[in-house]
This record gives C-alpha cells, structure tokens and sequence, in this order.
C-alpha cells in the first residue's frame, strides 16, 4: 500500500502503527474506553484517520492490538523453565505485580476491564487476545512441572493457573489490600503446596 | 420524622425504603452507576426525591445500602462450622458462584465493578461495606479450623481467603470460562492441600 518511492516506507509505517497504539493505550486511560475515538486517537499521533482504518477496522481492533503490544506481544515468551518450579513461578507473579501497578498500565486496564463488565463481546476479544496467552505460558509451565512429577497428577491445570493469578487480580480489581511482590510469594507458597503431588497415602 | 396520626409509620417507611433499595439496584444495573439518578431511583420507588435525602446523604449512599442489603445485610451471618472444613468452604464458595450468576445480582455488580475501576473512593467503601465482612465471615470459619489443627499454623489467613475468592472472582469478571459450582469445588480442593499442615518434614 505504500508509496514505492517514499523513502524507507516500512520504517515510517512502523513509526506510525507505534505512534497509534501509544496514542491509543493513553486515550483509553484518560478518558474510558466507551468516550474513546478513533479521531482523537488519530490526532493523538499525528497521523490521519484514514491511516488508522487502512490497518484497522474499528477503535476495538486498535485497543486490543494495543493491549497486545503493552502485555508483549501475542505470542507471549514461554516462562522459564529452570527446573525450579517455585522459582519460576515468583518470577511470572511478580513480574505480574509489576505489569498491574505500572501507571502506563494500570489505567488503561481498569478502563478497558470496566469497560468488559458491560460489553461481553469486547471482553471475550481481551480475554483471547491479551490475558489467554499469558494464562497458557503458565500452564505450559505448570504441565512440564506435572510431567516432572512435581504438580500432583490429577491437578486440573486450568484451574491450578486461575489459583496462581487469581489471589492477583482479586486484590487488584477490588482494591482489598496492597498488591506487592510479598502477596505473590505468599500465593506461590500456598499455590506450591496445593499443587505438590501427595506424600503416599490420604 | 413520621407523622404520629400516620397509620403504621415505620411499616409505611419500611416499605418504601426496600422500594428505594430495589430500584437502585435494579437501576445500576440498567443504565450503570455514573448514568444513576436520585431522581430516578425516586421515581422508580414511587417516591419522592426528599424521601431519599432524608435517609441518604447522596446516591453511593443508596446504593451502597442496596448492594449491602442485597449481600445479606452488615452483618452476614458467620459461616456454618460443621467440623468439615472442606464442606462448610464448598458451602460458602457455591453460594458465591450462585450470587455472582444471580441475574438480579450481577448486572448491578459488574456496573458497580466497572465504576470502581475509575472511582477508587467508591471502590473502597464498596470493599469495606459490601465485601470485607464476608471475607472476614471466611476468614473466622479458616481461623477456627487454624486452631482445631486442620490448617498449618503459619498460613496468613487473609491470603487463604484470596486464594478461595480470587479464582471464582478472576472467572466472573475476566470470564475466563464458565462459573460453576464444580469449579468451585475444585478450587476448594486445592485450597484445602494448600492449607492442611504438612504431615510431617518438608
């Protein structure tokens, strides 16, 4: 779609696809999702509002690809595997901590989940898009523990992921006590000893 | 403030104060709290706009009241202890997954949710009134099985009740998947070999 001889075309593109879902992931934060436009996301960054719907449909489609961006991208890195589970574990929640309560993202999140409280086809695209790869990196994690025989067989791992961030989000969406990176080690420690494949009998 | 010659005041006044609750609930949940009248909960309850302001200073007032009346009052009665830990936590955490699937329940609780994202003064007195007195019922029922030896001696109990709440909470408001009284029960499982002291080293 580019001009041929406009000099380094991806570059500037890649500039302006930048631009757009920076411009985007503020305005949520600042004004909500429902008040957001696409104009003031194109006035934002500086580029034309055609430009936006020449690479997106909608402001949703632009919202999520930002979200995506933000979370780090939509394949998210597997979580290490060192061997130890526990360590592996702290690492994802706490670094979880941080995501949840740095102002580039805490804002815009709670936006954009107050937001899905409402709309249910939006929040099934967030859910996919943004939080599914993330809930999965962790099973992954949690499956290759099971096959080492250090998360007992029977464990439901869905479940087991949704144990592990749950205690997270609870604290973060309703605000019942600080979220720090102490709380994350305390739910690794319990999550751990859920998780643990049984003594022998009982 | 009743006229005395009225007859029956305080069933009048009781009358239209579940009116005034009723509507507010209900009117949260249609137009969402920031949408939200005193003029038309009034108008809904078949009152007067004084009527309101009488008995509430403003409309988080009233709304508040609904959603603590609706929860089952201030004081929610403590959690059975039948001696079965296991069975008085599935108990408790089924009736939650019952309540957060309730139509009458959770429109109004997710625009109650959504509202907090943006208004943290809210979401504060919404926690305090609404949420932490049954967080602290749970975490009565966990302390006295803390002191019967059923749960370890070191467990932060406020974590413990996070670790049961949190997931069922992260499904409702994130709709990672359908709530139901299975995933309830299996969240107690493994809460239960989270808390339970360890049987002996380790």
């Amino acid at each position: 779609m580019a001009d041929p001889k406009t000099p380094e075309p991806s570059r500037r593109s890649e500039r302006s696809r930048q631009a757009i879902l920076t411009a985007a992931v503020e305005l949520v934060g600042e004004v909500g999702y429902a008040r957001l436009t696409v104009e003031a996301i194109a006035a934002r960054a500086g580029v034309g509002k055609q430009t936006i719907y020449r690479w997106w449909p909608s402001k949703g489609a632009v919202v999520l690809d930002a979200f995506v961006e933000l979370s780090g991208g939509s394949q998210p890195a597997a979580l290490p595997d060192t061997g130890d589970l526990k360590a592996d574990l702290e690492g994802v929640l706490r670094a979880t901590v941080q995501e949840l309560t740095d102002p580039r993202f805490e804002l815009p999140s709670r936006a954009l989940t107050a937001e899905s409280q409402a709309d249910a086809a939006l929040a099934q695209q967030f859910v996919e898009a943004v939080l599914r790869p993330h809930l999965k990196a962790i099973q992954e994690r949690l499956r290759s523990a099971q096959r080492a025989g250090q998360v007992a067989k029977g464990v439901d791992l869905e479940v087991a992921v949704e144990l592990l961030v749950g205690p997270l989000f609870h604290r973060w969406l309703l605000r019942t006590a600080p979220l720090t990176s102490a709380y994350a080690d305390t739910v690794v420690a319990l999550a751990m000893a859920a998780l643990r494949p049984p003594p022998k009998g009982r």
